[in-house]
């Protein structure tokens, strides 16, 4: 077999079999293929597209290419949810603990913020002590204790999507169905779950800026999923603002805790449960919608979700006293106030500016390896919809950095649109998606 | 200026600007762009096209990577030729001295074979002393007394058409248009002619097997040219089979040395005369098609042309002997016959085939860098049309090798086919193209 005929048939339209695949990921995988051989591949395959069987080998190649991880040893059904990534979108860090304390063991391997949007890991590193680098067999043993780890990708999972993906990053070969959802899922399946929610996020803070493309991510996570007989659904959520009002690291913890209080803003406390109540059916702890929310409130109310979490930042090396006093976590020394400059109602959000105001503050990395700055961050306090009076607050900055600080302010203010048309808040959940196809999720959150 | 934008932007089909162009080409040839971005790129362009400007300028840029040659001293007009490669091919042979001999000038930069096909400079240098890498300097002074020169290229024109070849070699990126038209133009515009004509070769023996795409071809090298303000017409000729019936390095130069003394096959005779009148024309040394040949067959008969090979051989080193004496060329020790196993017409000759043969055989390289074998290659003795009787001779192989000898004698055999059909010869001139299109020669040849 030879590259060559392999970049061709791609090159023309060509349905690539399984050997021709796994042949690119395991020989570009060891070096064996060249970088400029598997660019031109993974351009021809961005144009010329791949089918679910296609990509479902690719997928099965690149997880083949590490570890598989093998978490039978942990009674009960395994759920992971997976989030495309948007601003402000700290779920995960609710959800964990939330389903787990309704029973369903949560275990979830995440990921650093990429671009303009946040990630689960540096937020949870905000948190003194807590750590995202476990053995992992020290995280089969936490999540069969607990019932809940969270922890950061390992060398060892899927090194095929690594190599590939720095390649894609600067090739222009990322923005593509197939190759995301492999890269997605080749993860995934290597870090052993029974069953998956994805979080697909669309709108301007996301990556996938239209329901169709989000819908046919979604289809195509699923459809992989199934290959590998494991049940998997997605939810398409809205990211055309800020998901809850913190932007940033230790200020999305905080919000997060307080939605383990009962006491966060109802968008994200809509897609928080939306998302957990899918995970306690999957997990076998709910039959239907009604019932998964009914416990999901329970677990909330009687405190037993919080309680979760504080067990899971003990066992991971965090101080759990963060829980009740917000101090013990790094804060910006300046606090600055963006104002509005007109009536009116927020037209709408550029949110993935928003988002590089964040990275740029210092909350998420402008290049590989820099440092992140946990303290920094905003408070959204107008949303799409909201009315403004002049002079009323819009976002709160806080910075470490007094000048980084007032640009960002400046930047914020031009990424609100606010105009005179009176405007209806964001639907945040937009469609359900299973094996069956794309509908309307019949249950209010 | 960022790579990553340039993929995207043509990733998107949009169209690349001046400024892009030459910031990808310089940057690629100055080692400052990776491999992989640009195989990325050329991915791209490949499936996306594009359009007459972009190839201009990729021409322009490609051009301006090396050296420019100056031949304003040498005076009169100066006529280049080029073919994109066929088997059996060896009309610049006989065209060069010919144009010469009638008074145009031609100064005449060739290749080397490139896969299945054979190369100008390894027919002439199986003449025993014949030097193709002369200095720059020294072409001009031949060209100038002489009237013709036939050199290889050299490294100092149009660098980056070299590295981009190499990677487009192996990145699944040669056979595209805008792509093969910029390579070709970047050298011929930099070596200095003011008019060309092509020789786009089509069929099962030529790099294009369509004649739409030959067409295409043809008028992306003429309004390439147009836009240098240089003067450039086609032809569109048959490479259905062999052209003449030598196949080889030294009996392709007994073939043209024939030619020249009037005694060639009428194919390859077409051929050559259609090619060497449009010359004549573009040199204003005739005024139509009709004075042209009437000079071109006065130049063979009074033996000009056949003087000016034998000078133009004499200053680069060569032997003129041989024209006399072709025992004092190269030869195979062994000859073998294929004759054939039937009666009947010959219907089509898989010349890709008869060329990969003679590569086998030694007459071309199967590795960058081996060396060929001058003396081995076939005589093809019965063409497409062509009755055959069973026990009847189709071709003659000379071989130093008797193994390899028997081998390509046994492929030969396979790449006929024989059939009770009677079948006509094959057109050899298809279409004549200018700035104002394609059409039929109207003119016998």
């Amino acid at each position: 077999m030879q590259m060559y005929e392999i970049i061709s048939k791609k090159r023309d339209k060509k349905k690539l079999t399984q050997e021709e695949i796994e042949y690119f990921v395991s020989g570009y995988t060891k070096d064996q293929i060249p970088d400029y051989q598997a660019s031109a591949l993974l351009m021809a395959i961005f144009l010329n597209g791949m089918d679910t069987e296609e990509t479902f080998h690719l997928t099965l190649s690149m997880m083949k290419s590490g570890k598989v991880l093998d978490l039978s040893s942990v009674p009960g059904v395994k759920v992971d949810k997976h989030s495309t990534g948007g601003v402000g979108d700290k779920v995960s860090l609710i959800l964990a603990p939330l389903v787990a304390s309704c029973g369903v063991k949560v275990p979830m391997i995440s990921g650093r913020g990429l671009g303009h949007t946040g990630g689960t890991l540096d937020k949870l590193e905000s948190i003194p002590g807590f750590r995202t680098d476990l053995s992992l067999r020290r995280f089969r043993k936490i999540l069969s204790d607990v019932g809940v780890c969270m922890i950061g990708q390992t060398k060892e999972i899927a090194p095929a999507d690594r190599k590939m993906y720095a390649l894609r990053d600067v090739t222009a070969t990322v923005n593509c169905i197939p190759l995301i959802a492999s890269s997605i899922m080749s993860k995934k399946i290597a870090e052993g779950a029974d069953a998956f929610i994805f979080d697909v996020k669309v709108g301007n803070g996301a990556f996938m800026q239209e329901q169709d493309e989000a819908m046919l991510l979604a289809e195509n996570l699923i459809q992989i999923a199934k290959r590998f007989k494991k049940k998997a659904v997605a939810l398409i959520t809205d990211m055309n603002e800020p998901l809850g009002e913190a932007v940033g690291n230790s200020i999305e913890v905080v919000e997060a805790i307080q939605a383990l209080k009962g006491k966060a803003p109802s968008d994200l406390m809509k897609v928080t449960l939306a998302l957990s109540a899918h995970m306690l059916i999957l997990g076998k702890k709910a039959k239907n919608l009604k019932e998964a929310q009914k416990k999901l409130q329970k677990a909330i109310k009687n405190e037993q979700a919080l309680q979760k979490f504080k067990e899971m930042i003990k066992r991971q090396g965090g101080n759990p006293k963060v829980l009740d006093d917000y101090r013990l976590l790094p804060w910006g020394r300046h606090k600055l106030v963006v104002n509005s400059d007109k009536d009116g109602y927020v037209q709408s959000i550029d949110t993935r500016r928003i988002g590089l105001c964040a990275v740029k503050l210092g909350a998420g990395r402008e290049k590989m390896h820099s440092p992140i700055d946990p303290g920094v961050g905003f408070l959204i306090r107008k949303k799409v919809g909201d009315t403004v009076k002049k002079g009323e607050t819009l976002v709160l900055v806080f910075a470490n950095n007094i000048n980084k600080g007032k640009l960002a302010g400046k930047e914020i203010k031009e990424a609100y649109r606010i105009g005179k048309r009176k405007t209806s808040r964001l639907k945040k959940i937009l469609l359900f998606v299973d094996e069956k196809g794309a509908r309307k999720l019949n249950c209010a959150f």
